[in-house]
């Protein structure tokens, strides 16, 4: 598999196979749900790195599809239990389960898709399984955590940056790592190698996750696919902010402080303010030069794993990728 | 291991040092509630079977700790979420998770409960680890499985005896025979034993059901230690009801309806009107019988154990109590 779309697709066309067999499950009312967040979709970034790097070390990589599935059920399964806490009524353009169905269908159907990537995950014979297995729980517990901080941030008046990026690095570097890690110690590569492709890919996730805080300001909402300023209208405490805050003068923070604080408020008017402060106080630049120092720490340990130097291409680019891309 | 008590404590004291730690870890809001919710209590039965099961077999229990951890753990992750689900306000004299903290504080401290119950069967190093971690995620999915035929019911107009057996089995049954049965693989008794005790465990669950149904209405609420009732005034679709349905004639089946229909009433006046139908259609009597045939068949799969008759005792004490508790 020579690049990630490739893998992909291989991953995508087994995956739906699965995903019928789980929606013809009784009781219909539990698994309908889960084949519906299922099939909702997403990049299917993950199983992809972990297929993709599966790749790198053995030729049998279908032996391992169902840790490809387990990591990306249990992804849907987060996002799925994520939109009930947020209230978030749409995702990826169609309804959230909670909102499609019932409040407790998404509590149980996501109960039941936690469990059903472990199911997915035992499917696996593998010399390795205990120490993946141990891997995996381990890592979605710290997804879990994650979330938790997350939620904590809302109500906490002071974040630091480094909570900050502790916080994404457990709720989305960790299990983007754990891909790439799991896929690894699968194809038999060894814990050393295992462990660099693991540091690879918590820069590329903290990378990844701060684009996206990017996106919500400065991109293209069209291309982006959800609406400019979210993040700015509802006071996330995202890089930026926390940013800007630290770089804001006397009369920057009064102003910010102003929004912050506004109630009642115009979105377009808001989002346009605060977009004005974090050009004034170079937050775009200091996120800019933050993910440049996540990319290169991510292709320091991409250069130190042996593998012959034209079989890095796939994950330089996705590093690359990472930190320009426009959705 | 002679009693069932004496595994009880075992397990509860090394429980206990376990939710210490589970307490103490970061983030506290999502592990402190995860503690709270283990720490309420409840009879350890599960686990207790577990390591008793595999007494019979081994003298090296201590081994299997974590396994018998993962199934407590499990089953007040359930709890936690079906009270959300059921918006049950208190559980064992206090107030439920979502009820304490928040019910996005329960959603996701049982996430994390789901989660954990499978790193702490992870720690486990068995032969037949894998064989186990996929009796017990195809148990937690068959148990989702139970609440959701649980709750489907609620709205149903019609339930048969047959569907009401098959959710208890779902629901309730198939967790303690999984106890049975993982204690038993894992001590290396092999899968026929083990086969047996799966067996037992899904006859004794079964009828451990009946008589928390039973409890309900004929229970001394003072020692069974919940309100008398509460199903009738629910109108839940118990065995009792069931069967009442089916035994009545006209002019009884005319008033039971009157009762469920009726949507302002007495409680106290309903318990009595409906206990007076009960009475009047045998369903005790009933409950018992089918109740005493489940105990026969836990009894004869205990008899093709091959261990002496000497240590099935408890066993055997165990399946006598399940019918006859009073609490």
């Amino acid at each position: 598999m020579n690049s990630l779309e490739s893998s992909i697709s291989y991953f995508e066309s087994a995956f739906r196979e699965q995903i019928s067999i789980i929606e013809a499950t009784a009781p219909q009312r539990l698994y309908e749900p889960v084949a519906y967040s299922l099939k909702i979709g997403g990049k299917r970034l993950r199983p992809a790195l972990m297929l993709h790097t599966a790749s790198l070390f053995t030729k049998s990589v279908g032996q391992i599809l169902p840790a490809a599935m387990a990591i990306e059920i249990f992804h849907n399964f987060t996002l799925l239990h994520d939109d009930i806490m947020d209230k978030s009524d749409m995702r990826r353009g169609v309804p959230t389960v909670h909102r499609k169905y019932s409040e407790n269908t998404a509590i149980l159907s996501g109960d039941a898709m936690s469990i059903l990537a472990f199911k997915y995950l035992g499917k696996i014979n593998n010399s390795h399984l205990q120490e993946v297995f141990s891997l995996f729980s381990i890592t979605a517990l710290e997804v879990c955590e994650g979330q938790q901080l997350d939620m904590d941030f809302e109500t906490r008046d002071q974040v630091t940056i480094d909570e900050y990026i502790e916080m994404i690095r457990l709720k989305t570097a960790v299990l983007i790592a754990c891909s790439l890690k799991m896929g690894a110690l699968l194809a038999g590569a060894g814990s050393e190698q295992a462990d660099l492709l693991y540091d690879y890919g918590i820069y590329v996730g903290l990378a990844f996750q701060l684009q996206d805080d990017w996106l919500d300001v400065f991109g293209d909402p069209e291309i982006f696919g959800k609406k400019q300023g979210v993040d700015i209208c509802a006071n996330k405490k995202t890089f930026l902010l926390l940013k800007a805050f630290e770089a804001c003068d006397a009369d920057l923070l009064q102003e910010l402080n102003h929004w912050i604080q506004k109630t009642d408020f115009d979105p377009k008017e808001k989002v346009a303010a605060v977009i004005a402060i974090y050009e004034k106080t170079g937050v775009s630049q200091a996120a800019h030069d933050l993910m440049k120092s996540y990319h290169d720490k991510a292709l320091a340990a991409l250069g130190k794993l042996d593998i012959p130097a034209a079989e890095k291409k796939t994950l330089i680019a996705f590093a690359d990728e990472a930190m320009v891309r426009a959705k």
